[in-house]
Parts: C-alpha cells; structure tokens; sequence
C-alpha cells in the first residue's frame, strides 16, 4: 500500500480486514517492523479516538510517533497557491510537507472541510497538497470528504458482528444536530460498504442527499421508519446538506435514533464513529442500550489503523 | 492497588514510602514491568509537575503514555447525565471514558474543582464519573478535594528529612492569595497526615476551616504565630473558604511565610506543592532559604508517581 | 560540551560539522547513549522544524523526550526578580526551572525576543535566568538574540555544498517582511560564519544594522545587488531595526530575492532557515528552483540537534 486516503487503496478489503482483526489477536506481534522509522500525526483539527488509536498502533509497531497540532505547537499555514504571504499565515502548506517530508517516513494528517468553499471541499483542497507535495506515504485521518480508516473499523467491526450465511441489511441513517457537519463520514462508509458483501441503504431527509460520487447507485430512502424495517446495523451520522451545500434545509420528522425506532430493525446493532451528542443523534437509551456496539467500533480504530501502518511499512520496507 | 483516588486506596502507607524510597535508589530497576501496557494521562487542567513527573515515571516503567490535553486537542465536553446535548458540548465524558477504557490500561486524570457549585466539587462531579465508567485502574492527577499523588509525595519528602526519634511538628498554613483556589491540597494533606506519625496541625485564618470530613479531629488553629512554634515542618498552602464556598473572606493579619516567622518553628522545613506566588504565599527568603525542601518535594513527585503506577501493575499483571 | 547557547560553546567547528555528517551517514549509531536519560524541550513560542529535529534527534540517541508548551500546558510564567506574584502570573521561571532540574538531565528551551524591551531582548532576560539556575546543561532552542542549531545546521549544508578550493562567497541578505521580527536569526549566522572558512558578507538597507556584538568586523553593505555579485550561497532572512529597536524604518528598494536577482549571483544557492513569507522574502520562483537548498538545511537540523545532544552527553557521561 502506497498511500491510504480512501477505499481505492485497498487492494483486498477482505485480507486487510483479516488482518486487522489479527493483530486485534495479538497486537504486539511486529514490534520491530517499524524500527528506526518516524510517523508524523499532523493534526489541523480536533482529535481524541483518532490522536489516540493512531499512538497506539503506531507504537505497536515500534514506530516513532511525531504530533503535531499545527495550529498551536507551530505557525498559521497558507494554503493558496501563488499567494503574497502578506497577510497572517506564516508558513505555506508546501513548505511544511517539504519540511515533514525530510523528517517522516510516513505522513498522516487529519484536515476537516472548512465548510466555507464547496470547491476547496470537494477537490480536497488541503489533503491534495500533501499528495501533491509528499514524497513519503500519506494517510489520511480524516480530509474534508472521506474518513478512511474510520470506515475501515466500521468494517472491521460489522465483520466481527455478523456469522450468518446471508447478507446483513446496513442502514446509514442521517441524524439530527445543531449546526453544519461535514459528510466525510457518510462517504467513507458508503465508498467502503460498496466494497463489502452487505445490502445497503442510506436513509436522509430530503435535501440532504450525499455526493453522488460517493453513493454511486448505493439506494437512497428518505422516510427513516422505511429504512430501519429489518435492519441488522445501523449507522447513525450526522451531515449537512451537499446541494445547498454546509446549510441545514429544515427537516419537519425527528430522525434522532430512539428506542422505539429500534424496535422496527431486525434487533440492529447501533454503530456511530464518536463523538456524538447524546439525545440529539441518539437517545441515551440506545448509546447505553445493549445493541451498541459503538464502543467496540472505537477499539477497532486501533487496529484499523494498524493494519494500514503495517501495509504501509511493507511498502517502505520492500 | 485497584485504583489510586486518595489515601484510602493505601493499604500500608509505611509500605508504600519505603518502595518509593527504594524507587527513587534505583529508577530503573522495573522497566519491563510496564511493556505493552499504556496509560492515558488526561488533562482536563494546566500541569506542570504533575505531567512531567507521571510521564518520567510510566517511561522508567516501560509503561507506553498518551497524554491528551482534552479540551485544547479533543473535544468540548458534557459532564450532566442525561443532558440533551444541543450545546456547545461535543462529547459526553462518560463516552470519552468508555473510549479511554478501550485503550488504555490505566486511565490517570486530572480535574480540579469547578469553583462554582460546592456541590460539585464535594461530589467529586468529575472525578467520580471515572470512577464509575472506567472499567482499567483510575489514578487522581488531582481532582476537585484530593491531590493523593502530592499528598505521597509530601509524606516520602518529610520521612527522608526526619531522623529523631520524636514525633515532627508539623504545621498547615494557610497562606495568602489574590483568588478564590480549591481545598484539594490543604485536604489531602490533611487526611494523608493522619496517617504518619506525627504532631499535626492546622493554622488558618477564621472563615477557612476545611471540611471536617479530611481535617476530622485534628488541631485547628486560627493564630498564626502560635501554630508555628517549634514546628518541624512547615507547609505553606492558600485554599479559599469552605464554608462560604469559594469565597475569600477577609483577613486582617498577614499570613504570607516570612523568614521572621520562621525563627519561631525549630529550624523548620519549608513544604509547598508548587506552582507558588512569590511574596504572596511566602517571601523569595523563604523559597530561596536553606529551610525549604520545596523543590526535594517536586523530584519526591516521580517516585510518588512510579510507585502506584507499579503498585496498579503488580494488580494488572496479578 | 557543557551547554550550548552560542557558538562559543563549541570547542571546534569543523570536528563537530564532521561528526553531524557522520551521524547524517549513520543517525542511529548511538541509540544506547541517552538511554535512562531526559531531554525537557520547553517552548515558550512556537515552533516546527526545532521541535520535530530535537525529538527525532533525541530519539536517535536512546533519550527520553518531555515536551512542554509552557503556557499552554502549564502556567503563566514570571520572570521579574523579587516580583510580588499578585497579577496574572502564576509560576515564577526560576521555581520551573529548579523543577526541570529535578526532572531533566538536559533542558532545551525557545524563548524568543519579546520585541517590547531592548534591554530586556540584549540581556537574554529569559535565556540568562536559564543559564544562571539550571543544574544540567542548557540548550537554546532560539533565544532573544540566537539561533544557534539552526546556524550549525547552516554550517552543515555550507560544508556538504561546497567543493571547490576556494572560500565561498556567502552572504546574508535582509529581506521584507511585514511586522518586526527579532535579529535571532541574522545574529547568529553572522557570529558562525566568522568562524568557517568563507568570505562573508551581508546586506541590508540602512537602519537595518545588526548590532556589531554579532556582526564585529564583517562587511555590512547597503546595496543588495553589488552584495549578491558573484555570490555562492545567499542566506535570505528579515529582521527589524536593532537601532530602533524592533521598528521597520522604510526600505525604498524591494529587496525580495527573484530569480532575476539571482541571475547576478555565481549560481548561489538559497538558504532560509524558515518558516518563510513566499512573494514577501523570496520569490516562488526562487523557493521552488534548482538553486534553493532550504529543505535541505531543514533535514540538516536534525544531524545539527544531534550532534550537539551527543556531545552534552558526552559530558554528562564522563
């Protein structure tokens, strides 16, 4: 593996599942693999099940761990091409990876849309530049439009939690919240359930359908209650609209998960990538209620991460 | 050790002492004992000492450290059961605790008091959701009434510098201080002091007697100068009032530490937990004097430190 | 090597350019040399480059890293002698610094000039209180007045960069800028080329002079085109008047390094020690052609860091 920014640079999603969940069995198993070698953890927004599980896999690994929050620990990046740096930013972001570059090995950065620009957003206006500008494997934790080793984990995590013969019904289910949210985590995990033996549906209010680009011909429901009936997981995220794009058309049903909604899924296990905002996602009654398996999907952050530091060390080390 | 919140955790607190006098012999001589284990150290307040000293500790351990600054890299946390997360709260603690339990092995937190509601403070409203939802040993880095790992560190630093035969003096001044500041040292050293052979005492102004529940039956006196004659050991602390919560009643006599105050003791040592306002809490006489074993007391924090986190391990290994 | 804070720190300039070219051949040929020892990188300002180069360095040699951002993980800082501690600072420098005594075998500090008082700025108020009550070896990470790993790291990419039989004509040539930064940089680059083996110059518009504590007998030109005539490595930098302490006195001509300019130069290469303002100090075209080496200087300060952290171990271990 090359790079890690989205489910394309996966060859076999099944062996790299597998292997996840091997080192899951003994995740001390490569402590040398990553000797002598640094990773940098770039972080330009907030981080903790990211900043943390990352840590730990990389130092499974015998890595060294650089992070770095940008922001505060060094200077105000620019991110314009050709730009007179007359203003407040202090470094360019070209001039920063070039810096990494000479210092890493491996390059993960995490860099939220701004949800200022549709354009900046959609082309990945700063995960590009570390593309374009890294001579070093780059990772993703997180870009404005894709979470790729979140929805590895949720993977991960729907593989260990199902051992019947046929499909499971995997209902990605928008959920309300209190101001615009970027939708990175409904692509990812719409990209990677394309790639995975499941039958999927994305339940949104009008107004809120995701990229097509991502959906591809994934079905799209937009009456919640039509979406839930039989499901065996449910993945509940919050996004703002793509069309009218960072707006929050209003929405007139309650799509928070509750008990009751529950009731209708085929006994689902409840999954959400975390932080979530209680009893405005979800009620307390299902994030404290036996069907979440949200905490395990947390813990399989880790070896998700893992497993592509692994991948990643191969290709360096071959 | 299951968990270490204040002296109550301790079984044998002459124990515990000699270990970490043997520790502080010979730093090095358990590095494996860690290996493979990591322990989140969550900081939800400034630290100095605390974060440097528990870091030196769990890396003489083998111990692998996350250290989160929780609210500057993570998210803004919900600390209300049931709260209808609609505000300018990201993450619930009791998730991000649940994630924490998922990847450490030893969850350490420091949390200090509100200073707004004494009903909070009192019931620990932080402190004790780790103590309720971590399902790995938790550690007080200080939470809103106790400061254990100073309070261990105070005992290891007056046993190393008492070699009669006699009971010490010792004495617990309040000192003076421009705001309102939690009871947690003044508390915890209380509780702890009544657990070593000593003479205690405790000086402080009317209006700031602490809570009876850590000071119970020992000396309270509101006369500066009496308290300290013939003393041994002199610890110099401000915390506002008690009773008046959080409150700074007025005080007409000056309690600041003065090095004419201390002819009065029997050549006594000067203790302080640090950070300290010079010329405020003591003079730079007394800081500077060859009475104070203040910074003997910051070093005595990495071996108060690696002591219980090797006392959690010999639980964990068990 | 007892500390290093300046070049004269350094016993000989070439032996320890020699031995950071050899650490570059071979960066972990002493990864046991550190081992049970600290290095404290305490940063009172920001900082990327200086803080990635000093921990991979420190790694490298088996060290353990504590990394403290002051003010923001720990207290506001005092730094007034005899300070009656009644305002907004918490900890006075000195108690932190006898801390870190008590916790580092090695203390790394930043402290920029505070461009406020000249006085205090040539005085090295902060950096001088460092040096006057650390117990263990100091080492500037960038002070009010130098930058000394980063003028090694210079010497390192000078040295790989020549090979011809003749001295290299270097020059240091002021560039825009659009607030007041300190002479740091400029100091300390001048103070380190006196000692190698080239013709230097530097260049600046009047009202610009370093102060000649620095600078001594170097030449000191006014007209940036007759000083980057034949030039063989142009090192472009801003800072603000010395005379007029911390003002920007107006600069008629623009003197932003172009490609134009470096028409006039004996193909010099360019160095920066960055973060730099593109099309403010230099050019794009100059910062991403054939002729720049500043990501090459940035590698260089990982071998500078650890070439100096190995010879202070040196010490500590004799």
């Amino acid at each position: 593996m090359k790079k890690f920014t989205s489910v394309s640079d996966v060859k076999n999603l099944q062996e790299i599942i597998k292997k996840a969940l091997q080192i899951k069995e003994n995740p001390h198993s490569e402590t040398e693999k990553g000797k002598g070698k640094t990773i940098g953890l770039v972080f330009l927004n907030s981080s903790l099940r990211t900043r943390l599980s990352s840590q730990i896999a990389a130092q499974n690994l015998g890595l060294n761990v650089l992070t770095l929050n940008a922001a505060q620990e060094a200077w105000n990046l620019e991110f314009a091409d050709g730009a007179v740096m007359n203003g407040d930013t202090v470094e360019h972001i070209k001039d920063a990876i070039e810096v990494l570059n000479q210092y890493c090995d491996i390059i993960a950065v995490r860099c939220f849309a701004g949800m200022k620009s549709k354009e900046d957003d959609v082309n990945e206006s700063i995960l590009s530049q570390f593309e374009q500008h890294a001579k070093v494997p780059v990772i993703s934790l997180e870009s404005a439009t894709r979470h790729p080793l979140q929805s590895l984990a949720d993977c991960i995590t729907i593989t260990e939690n199902w051992k019947e013969d046929r499909k499971p019904k995997v209902v990605l289910t928008w959920a309300p919240h209190i101001k615009p949210i970027a939708q990175a985590v409904g692509n990812s995990f719409a990209e990677w359930m394309q790639e995975m033996d499941v039958d999927f549906v994305i339940a949104n209010p009008e107004g809120y359908d995701l990229d097509k680009k991502f959906t591809k011909d994934s079905k799209v429901i937009h009456n919640q209650d039509e979406a839930l009936k039989d499901a065996d997981f449910i993945y509940v995220k919050n996004w703002s609209s793509f069309d009218e794009y960072a707006t929050m058309p209003e929405v007139k049903e309650n799509w928070m998960l509750t008990g009751e909604k529950l009731k209708n899924t085929n006994k689902g296990k409840v999954m959400h990538c975390l932080p979530v905002r209680r009893n405005v996602e979800l009620s307390d009654e299902v994030m404290d209620g036996e069907n979440s398996i949200i905490y395990q999907q947390a813990k399989n952050r880790i070896f998700s991460a893992q497993a592509v530091f692994s991948e990643i060390l191969n290709e360096i080390n071959s």
